[in-house]
């Protein structure tokens, strides 16, 4: 039997290992005491109404993918006019099924991933608010578990589709309906969870916290449980199908050049090492997670950044391991180290601009003495700055990995360079399973925070959960910079990848060794003009998504204001009396499957103008168009409302005149401003780039049929 | 004697004829009667603050520039060691001597356009003031001749400049080196005039709006002459710098292609050209200027909008003439008209992103109602979106140019082409003057209105100098779309003349053929790299000119507080007792030209460390970057800070909830927030292009002979 065949076999099993894993991670959550019975009502509200979300989500997207399955079909890999009816049907339609069937597959997974995340984060939020009765380190291992519980399972179930596709179709290309399978679901999980969290979070704080001056998540707010709802479908659902699109494209980009390298060089070790790594990632992620543990001196901060480093060091032992026991390529390691360690650094970097002991946070609450404008300059002004290190990360990175493939084989030069980049990027997400772990932390512990203080568990109680909330505060910010680095990385592959495709396309359409594309020329105007416009579509992107918000978050505080008039004793409190709960969590719903609509369809039509007017070449350079500035403004904004965010508690921690002060008053409409850049747009145009590069790959064959130019 | 001759001494003739008219303008505006001797009072400590900052950023700028020559005369065009001087002495040496000489022209010709400008705005301002006594139309006229006079200097002594260096010299390099000095004057003139009046302005309203409660313009706040001195720097010779280097770099691109093309082809007909073109541009603008004036239906917005069009359309007719009698290329006539109409198109449409009549600027006002921080983010979103049509724009026309230039001959498709972008960008910037004049008024009828209220001229006349300033606020956001498409295409074609320096110089020493630069491709990782790098400079370069603004408001702020505290009855307005307002314009000029440095450094610095790291190759990825990411800044930030000031004048008029309102106290924050960006940081990237492809192309020599990769 093929090597391979043993590889894919151990990815399987290190796939299901994992599913296992989080199944007993989520029984031990489950088997967390829980006593108190309004937390458990309205923990039970906050499950209902996340299920109510993913529900019309997916039913939503259920049609969405339908129609892409059927343009698949007629489409995709051959349109079916091109089909060779004589001779090789069968050949043709199964290779239009088989992608077909990848692109629901990917969205099938990673909906599965996401319903897992959803659940145990919907119980692990109860858990970690009752064991904060017990004290800090239960507490913290619960939040923790749970978030594990959605790490595993989409760096599983990745995997596991990934290895599945290829074992069955042995065509890297199927792949690339997988990534665009798992892309459209990231599309809606990521920018419509984006549109619902921060529409909820808005209402809620305008209504409530401005206009009544009640405290936050306080259960007279209608919004109250909509706003919890959306930590949930936003930050653990969307984040989780944002980093299992990422995980999926790196992988099915490594594989697509793995493959069109080991055609050209016999070279066998190639693309059992693209698995061999990714599942030794899995594996080391697992490990890491078993031991991550609070000590005794340290605070949880340290604990999660502990365990991403345990992580880190065991991925890079067991893999250099692994490439000498089984041969591969040395320089292909390196290359992998480079994306792993890169993003170590972007981590670290943004932790400087996003921390609270650093000096862009405490310039920021500096400035906002001087009022609310000097919040938002000053913060713009250090998010525009932030970006430096991370884009000089990227571009290093990319040149070294591609430096390093390089040298395997001058005359395959470019496409061992271009395996290089794809193999940093795995090496980058080598340890998503960690990072995804970590980061749905985040919005458990954040729950769980309300939850306390509904249940009024007492000061203590809810102290503890404040701490742990601003430790997942500070590693959410350091994940986002990994996620967006890794993205980078990914796209800049993907490019790879479609270059491949194109001119397998322009082969199969007779096409000579001559019309092959051989360059994307920055003076060639047809690419320049891909590229201008390749730029504009992130911010475009982007100013769409925050419009969204905006008109959803004016339909809720309509909602809101109704109830107050029309529900008499809601305003007072008086016992027994409930807001409508479920009526807003509606119009999260709807408005932000509506409002995501405009941009998502932006995004693709623009890719499909651009290459029916100027061909391949200018998506080339539209890709190259968008990932520049996609990575500019994704940067920019996850870091600047991560720096207002964290301005805006390092005020409330007593500084700079504390809570109540004007100060404050500025602090938090800085944080106002930054919550639908970091948790709406910002994010989100990670997704808008691997869309686009996806679109652009799965129709690089119309293009070359089909364009003016 | 050559044909070229006789078009060189043409555009003199008309470079002369417009100081010429200039100069009428000016006595014409100096002859208009003023008798209000507190006006002429403040007049007088206007026009002595602006001399000052004048004085001393020359005196700056002299230090730089001389050191800069001496690095030119030692490196370039060729390095000194590289020079032959057995045979060819005199030759290498007149050669660097000549760039060094043309940098110092290049500073001296646009300083000398500044402050004739600078003159005459501190002119005009008080008799614009003065003669709306008589009426809005008389004020127009006067405010509008003072502008006048700036656009005829500032393009007269660009179009002499660059054909005196051409005749004395007939080397197009030398033009890069002339190009190069207009630049370096523009970075301090705008960037560092942009720190000054946005420095003043911020701290005036600080200490004086938001702290005493006391009304802008109140000539007890020390910082009142400085904010009106700001806006003769900033925007009077700031713009017209920018501007002046943006029209000197157009030209001298079209040219550098001209000359290249014309020593393959024999065509002799190109140079004459492109000074045909650049004449017959600035002869439209004085014919344009001349035929200035309100009519008795129409407002001064149609006045200023009437005037531009007048002059698009005999440009138009001109040089379709000229195209005929002279038999030049209809092609590139296209190319020419094409860039016209792109830029009035982008005009049009930034005119729908800030107009108050239009939708976005209303919804902003609207969003204002719940509180600043919507009306941020509606900003952002709308200033995100108001990108897309400008980038359509240039892409467009970049590509339609180049495709029409490729059509003259097949064998030399890229280089017709990239002079048919290039002569797009002369035909964009061809009315230049009449953008200045325009813009300039603006400033002018600003400080007007601010010394009707000082002059306590009575309510009818601040109500005239204020629909004069509403209508300087529309003018200046369409011109500030147009600079930016300019600049853009100009850009495009110094990318072509990166090129060719580049190939020159290669072929200088020693190289063959095939060493030459044939592409840059985006799948070669060193672009690639260049790129991102070159994509993350603008923000970087708006962000340290940001906080220079804060820190340098910081400490004006501190200066106004310590007089105010020092200088007994000055708060109370007691009669005699008077600011020191020279302290304010002192610490504004000082620290503007402080705060400049690091963000020109940075600029500056990152292009060599590129170059030298990576070659001719990465420079060509990173002016791509650089571009691409510059015009999606430079166009987000000036849009949207149009946007707010126009939503805060808005809601002043007394809609949703009219002045004193909370929609208002939002409002006025979103201005303050514009304020930096649009007349800052936005504009100045322009600049920081300019900046950076020059030193790319002139020292694009040296990146040949040494670099890492």
């Amino acid at each position: 039997m093929d090597e391979l065949y043993y590889f894919l076999i151990a990815s399987l099993v290190i796939s299901v290992g994992a599913f296992a894993f989080a199944y007993w991670l989520y029984t031990w959550v489950k088997k967390q005491p829980s006593s108190n019975p309004k937390i458990a009502y309205v923990g039970k509200l906050i499950k209902a109404g996340a299920n109510t979300f993913l529900k019309k989500e997916y039913k939503v997207l259920a049609r969405f993918a339908g129609v892409a399955a059927v343009l698949i079909l007629i489409f995709l890999p051959k349109p079916i006019w091109k089909w060779d009816f004589q001779n090789a049907l069968a050949k043709d339609l199964i290779a239009n099924v088989g992608m077909a069937v990848s692109y629901i597959a990917g969205t099938i997974f990673s909906a599965i991933a996401g319903k897992i995340g959803i659940d145990i984060a919907t119980i692990a939020n109860v858990k970690t608010a009752e064991a904060a009765k017990e004290g800090i380190k239960p507490s913290f291992l619960t939040g923790f578990r749970g978030g594990a519980v959605m790490g595993m399972a989409v760096v599983g179930a990745s995997l596991l589709g990934v290895s599945l596709v290829y074992l069955i179709t042995k065509d890297s290309t199927m792949l690339l309906g997988f990534s665009f399978g798992a892309s459209s679901l990231a599309l809606f999980a990521k920018a419509g969870g984006g549109i619902f969290t921060k529409t909820a979070d808005i209402s809620a704080d305008l209504t409530g916290k401005v206009e009544l001056g009640i405290p936050e998540d306080d259960p007279r707010n209608p919004a109250v449980i909509a706003d919890n709802v959306g930590d949930n479908v936003g930050d653990v659902a969307g984040m989780g199908a944002d980093l299992f699109d990422s995980n999926v494209a790196s992988m099915s980009a490594a594989l697509v050049m793995a493959v069109a390298l080991a055609s050209l060089t016999n070279n066998t070790k190639l693309v059992p090492m693209v698995f061999c790594y990714a599942m030794l990632g899995l594996l080391s992620s697992i490990i890491g997670v078993g031991f991550a543990r609070m000590s005794k001196k340290s605070g949880p901060t340290s604990a999660l950044n502990k365990s991403t480093y345990i992580t880190t060091v065991i991925y890079a032992v067991l893999t250099a391991l692994a490439t000498l026991v089984f041969k591969f390529e040395w320089l292909i390691y390196g290359a992998a180290m480079v994306g792993l360690f890169v993003g170590v650094i972007i981590g670290i970097v943004t932790d400087y601009f996003t921390n609270d002991e650093k000096r862009p946070v405490r310039n920021v609450a500096k400035a906002s003495e001087s009022g609310p404008a000097f919040t938002i300059l000053s913060g713009v002004s250090y998010g525009f700055l932030s970006i430096l290190p991370a884009m000089i990360g990227i571009a290093v990175s990319a040149l070294v990995a591609y430096k390093l493939g390089a040298l395997i084989d001058p005359n395959l030069a470019n496409e061992y360079g271009m395996f290089g980049i794809s193999m940093a990027a795995v090496g980058m997400l080598s340890i998503v399973g960690m990072i995804i772990s970590n980061d749905a932390y985040g919005p458990i512990v954040d729950n769980a925070r309300g939850l306390a203080e509904m249940g009024e568990l007492g000061e203590d109680v809810v102290e503890i959960t404040d701490s742990l909330d601003s430790a997942g505060n500070t590693v959410k910010a350091v994940t986002k910079g990994f996620a967006i680095g890794a993205a980078g990385l990914t796209v800049i592959a993907l490019l790879g990848a479609f270059v491949s495709e194109a001119n397998a396309h322009i082969l199969d359409l007779g096409g000579k060794v001559e019309d092959l594309i051989k360059a994307f020329d920055i003076m060639d105007p047809i690419v320049f003009f891909g590229m201008i416009i390749g730029a504009a579509v992130p911010a475009v992107f982007s100013s769409l998504l925050m419009l969204g918000v905006d008109r959803n978050a004016q339909r809720m505080v309509k909602e809101i204001h109704r109830q107050f008039e029309e529900i008499a004793g809601l305003k007072e409190g008086k016992e027994g009396v409930e807001p409508d709960y479920n009526k807003c969590i509606e119009i999260a719903t709807e408005g932000s499957l509506k409002e995501l609509i405009p941009a998502g369809f932006f995004a693709i039509v623009t890719t499909m103008v651009v290459g029916f007017v100027g061909g391949v070449h200018a998506i080339g350079g539209y890709l190259a168009g968008n990932i520049v500035s996609g990575l500019l403004l994704a940067l920019f904004m996850s870091n600047s409302g991560g720096l207002w965010d964290n301005s805006k508690k390092y005020v409330e921690a007593g500084h700079n005149g504390g809570k109540g002060s004007d100060t404050h008053k500025a602090a938090v409409i800085g944080d106002t401003v930054g919550d639908p850049f970091k948790d709406t747009a910002g994010p989100s145009i990670n997704t808008q780039i691997t869309v686009v590069s996806l679109v652009a790959s799965l129709l690089s064959g119309l293009f070359v049929l089909f364009s003016i130019f």
